[in-house]
């Protein structure tokens, strides 16, 4: 089901390995300190999608924590062998509508290594992704700690470097499912609205005919979101309005429609916001459909 | 040189493993996520000192983090496995004076997975953690992000609980070393003193032959330190006041000794702090140093 390959100077087109058997050393320090970065991007039609952003803000990540990553040819490489052997369980048919999360991650590798450890997985895309983004989704707002100008001055924060350490994303998405909601928007302490835990965040308006989709500023330390961008260079050759915040709750409950943006899961429709429907306006959000699928 | 032991049901003495080869899966989403818990206790006179009170701070990380962790005795049988395993390298003569750093990690393991991935990882204590006692260390002070109430209100935050996401934690320390200093000191963005990345922050004062320890307070979200604990009950007893915060950095600069404490390093004395020399009060110390040496 699940494909591995390593990234490994000795394997130029890659090493492929079992995912189901150990492969990592209990020294990396990708283990013992989260520290180490990746991305996740989304096969579909025979491609793996707006890889160049994903590569891009990789390079952008490993220079936040001072890790060495290998070239790009040498991800890409290692992306193509690691989609081939993931469809080789799938008839011909079967791949042409198949889709999948490739997700590359590079760690600091043990302590005192000269490098680190990097791999591409590709897997399948769970149901639960598919239903969220059929029926849309309840989140709870969170608040996130940190105020909406501390990236600037506190770089070791690394507000907008996309690393393992995840457990407090994990952790919010917990209390969310807890109080039966599916995902969390978090929350600046000033009040400024920021990202998921594992996505951005999108509201459409339309006044006077004028379409205008709206995203928190990056300045508040969220992850450049790579399908917002793609979503807004498509929405702007189709004539949309761009804006980027601050963004404050109620700007939300205001929009014509909100959303949750990520590679795999795409466009997810907020249904409610801590309890309260919001608007879902569904000719926006066939509208915006029509340019996610145009995404390279 | 290290000795690695899995707790696994299937050996309750513990799996004796090579921590030099590949031992973990990629679908970990300790790996993945940075998402599980850890604990690094001290071995020292032949014994791991204070493992009560690691394995305690254990059950309270698990419990924000949700994760089940295997039965204290599984915790004390693989830790004796891994000790055993550690000394053989060793002969008798030397095991005597030995000292090493015991590590406990407990993951969430795979997706889906019925239990986590959990071991005890024993390991030499590293030159410069020894030379850092002997000599002291040069400190920056760095903001944290967070205010100092987020704790009460944002539980999602995990602050207090100790799990593997420390990319943070690592970064400040390589934004301290690029600016010429050994540790930092995290202080809330409303300006009390925190703690390090790695450690507690303690500090002494003497007025009229009252000898006072102080720490900060834990309602700031700080991890409760298993060895500031240990200080604080042996220092008690030997008649010092104790307080707890809350402190500001001007209460670094007026104290006659601080410390970063933690359960390898045990105690760190701190020479300077933003370049600023603090008072080191070698009889203090001393005295301080005493303690610890009493810590079982």
């Amino acid at each position: 089901m699940t494909a591995l390959v390593f990234i490994e100077s000795a394997h130029p087109a890659g090493r492929i390995a079992d995912p189901n058997t150990p492969q990592l050393s209990v020294l990396d320090q990708g283990v013992t300190r989260g520290d180490g970065i990746f991305e996740t991007a989304h096969y579909r039609d025979g491609a793996v999608r707006k890889l160049d952003a994903h590569l891009a803000r990789m390079r952008s990540s490993a220079a936040s924590v001072e890790i060495t990553i290998p070239t790009e040819e040498a991800f890409r490489t290692a992306v193509n062998t690691a989609v081939t052997e993931f469809l080789k369980e799938y008839d011909d048919a079967a791949s042409v509508t198949l889709e999948a999360a490739v997700k590359i991650v590079v760690t600091r590798g043990a302590e005192g290594a000269e490098h680190g450890t990097a791999w591409v997985m590709v897997s399948p895309v769970s149901k639960s992704i598919l239903e969220q983004r059929e029926n849309g989704i309840d989140v709870m707002l969170l608040e996130r700690g940190y105020d909406s100008t501390v990236a600037d001055r506190a770089p070791w924060l690394l507000m907008g470097a996309k690393t393992l350490s995840y457990a407090v994303n994990m952790a919010a998405l917990r209390h969310a499912h807890h109080h039966g909601a599916d995902d969390v928007i978090f929350v600046a302490s000033d009040g400024l609205v920021l990202e998921g835990p594992t996505s951005s965040v999108l509201i459409a308006t339309e006044v006077d005919g004028v379409k205008k989709l709206t995203t928190p500023i990056l300045e508040t330390g969220i992850l450049p979101g790579t399908t917002q961008g793609a979503i807004f260079a498509a929405a702007e050759k189709a004539g949309w309005e761009l804006g980027y915040g601050p963004l404050e709750p109620h700007h939300l409950h205001e929009a014509d429609a909100v959303w949750l943006v990520s590679s795999v899961r795409l466009l997810a429709p907020v249904n409610k916001i801590d309890g309260t429907e919001v608007s879902r306006n569904e000719e926006l959000h066939r509208e915006l459909q029509g340019l996610v699928d145009q995404i390279m």
